[in-house]
């Protein structure tokens, strides 16, 4: 049974969904996604970001997003997330009935011109328009509005990106509507004591109930180095891939996303609950594997297997260490 | 010029010419070896572990250590470190003239017993007796003696190791003789948490001067996080391999020994000061390539190349950001 959140101390929120997918080139059949979710729902996972609300022929691999979202909310527990890009996408996920949908805002205003051709100013107009067809929702069908802000700790365009712009636009995004703001390290810049000093800066600027979370990137290999600096200021919901599908890999070796799997490892053994279970977790990479044979699949701990000593947090009350269920 | 130990801000000792190249089966011609330790030491490198006084039929990757030595102590501001794993090869350590001589006590007795075939008294019986000779050198010869405790955070064939266990025999290695103690995650059984826990209990026993620092693998991906929980409780020195040489990987892309070059890198991102040049760093590995065709090298930060932003901390005087050398 699928406890309520707090009954875990960490959320951790699967992206693959979304974010590995729309990064490969093959599309995944829509049976194979809801096998997907289906399998990771059972094995305890509490938020999945199921799809984006884009054109069909910009991301073809995401096209059945509406129809992933009704059935992702027939599983019990479950918070169902999409992205938008706009507000046509965001009255599209409120028509579908997701439970939480984030706007990308980037804070690199040439990663934003780049991306989607929009200034800050004019994405700052689209979150407000967004904000108010919210308003306009009875209350019991409006989603959860998250800014999420990408190259919030640098952007290949313009390197360093200021913690100063940092704050004032997470601040701007409140403003606008948004009801929480996340902060993405969408190139693999950020490092442990930037994590520590923004997140605590944002954290105390829209207030740490604001705080949406981190989306962490493993291309120069600090994606859990930063989770845990991000831990130490009291952060509590992390995003991560199964298998570290997607995020760009910028070479073999290098991923994207961080791994779902090594994330889990690492919060249930530092006794932080996620309420997920390991072993269910690496079973869930055979449907991937199946879906897609062609595709590289991530991870440290799938490869070197668990310790012998693993004993899982969520499962602490049991008071007996699981045994591996894998090699 | 290469400076002294008090102006940096954490030590970087790199292991990859003892642990990397004995851990592959081809053997490295001695030139290759001065080589590399010569670059490494042009990059800002200050302690090295180049080789370990082990009988050459066991170990033929190390026969020359004493070679080694001889042509690292002609290096300015290099500490020329040594493993050795008895009596009989603290004894060549003290001849080739070593600054370090560390001995591997394994937490594990049954790894201690399969490794080395040797009780924990046993085993701190030939700790007493290295430490005997030590004092029997004139000062200004003797090295400093590091007890390096391998499975400290757990063990393939006992699993988890108690900490009682480890506070205990880190005091037994002081009382034995040792200058300090360091601790080994030799399997990659450890996580942040731990770390932290452990770290603080062992150098509150010890003593804080006396904690020799970590060495830590990256079997299952936690390699630097366990550096940031490291950094969090105040160890200042931790080991590392060149190219991840090294440390038994399990699995492709599961590196033992963490990687000099992303702990650099996440090091000076932070503001630490590790006196290293990264862009030198990675160039030292041209060395590696050539002479080491067919062996896998690894690296986040090799693969993925440096952020735009990259800031030495180690440069930070002259307030200007490197440039990026490498791809």
């Amino acid at each position: 049974m699928i406890g309520t959140q707090r009954d875990i101390d960490i959320l951790v929120s699967e992206v693959g969904p979304r974010d590995g997918l729309q990064s490969i080139g093959n599309i995944m059949p829509l049976a194979d996604k809801k096998a997907w979710i289906d399998a990771e729902v059972s094995a305890g996972a509490r938020e999945i970001e199921v799809g984006s609300f884009v054109p069909a022929k910009l991301l073809p691999q995401l096209a059945d997003t509406a129809e992933l979202v009704a059935h992702a909310l027939t599983l019990p527990g479950l918070t169902v997330a999409v992205l938008v890009p706009n507000l046509q996408g965001a009255r599209a996920a409120v028509r579908a009935g997701a439970h939480k949908i984030t706007i990308p805002f980037s804070a690199s205003e040439t990663h934003s011109l780049k991306n989607v051709r929009r200034t800050h100013l004019q994405m700052l107009e689209e979150v407000r328009a967004v904000a108010t067809m919210l308003r306009e929702q009875p209350v019991a069908g409006r989603p959860r509005f998250e800014g999420g802000m990408s190259t919030a700790f640098g952007c290949t365009y313009e390197g360093a990106v200021p913690a100063d712009k940092v704050v004032r636009l997470a601040e701007a995004l409140m403003t606008a509507g948004c009801d929480e703001v996340g902060l993405s390290d969408s190139v693999g810049y950020a490092n442990p004591q930037q994590v520590k000093q923004l997140v605590s800066r944002v954290r105390s600027t829209i207030g740490a109930q604001a705080f949406a979370g981190l989306h962490l990137h493993n291309t120069r290999g600090l994606g859990l180095a930063n989770v845990v600096a991000g831990l130490e200021v009291g952060v509590t919901t992390f995003d991560s891939s199964l298998a570290g599908l997607g995020g760009c890999p910028f070479a073999p070796g290098a991923t994207g996303n961080i791994v779902t799997e090594d994330l889990v490892f690492m919060l249930e053994s530092m006794g932080l609950r996620t309420g997920i279970d390991l072993y269910k977790l690496l079973g869930v990479r055979k449907i991937l594997r199946a879906a897609l044979p062609d595709d590289e699949l991530y991870g440290y701990v799938p490869a070197a297997g668990l310790p012998l000593d693993y004993i899982s947090a969520s499962s602490a009350d049991a008071a007996v260490p699981h045994r591996p269920a894998v090699a």
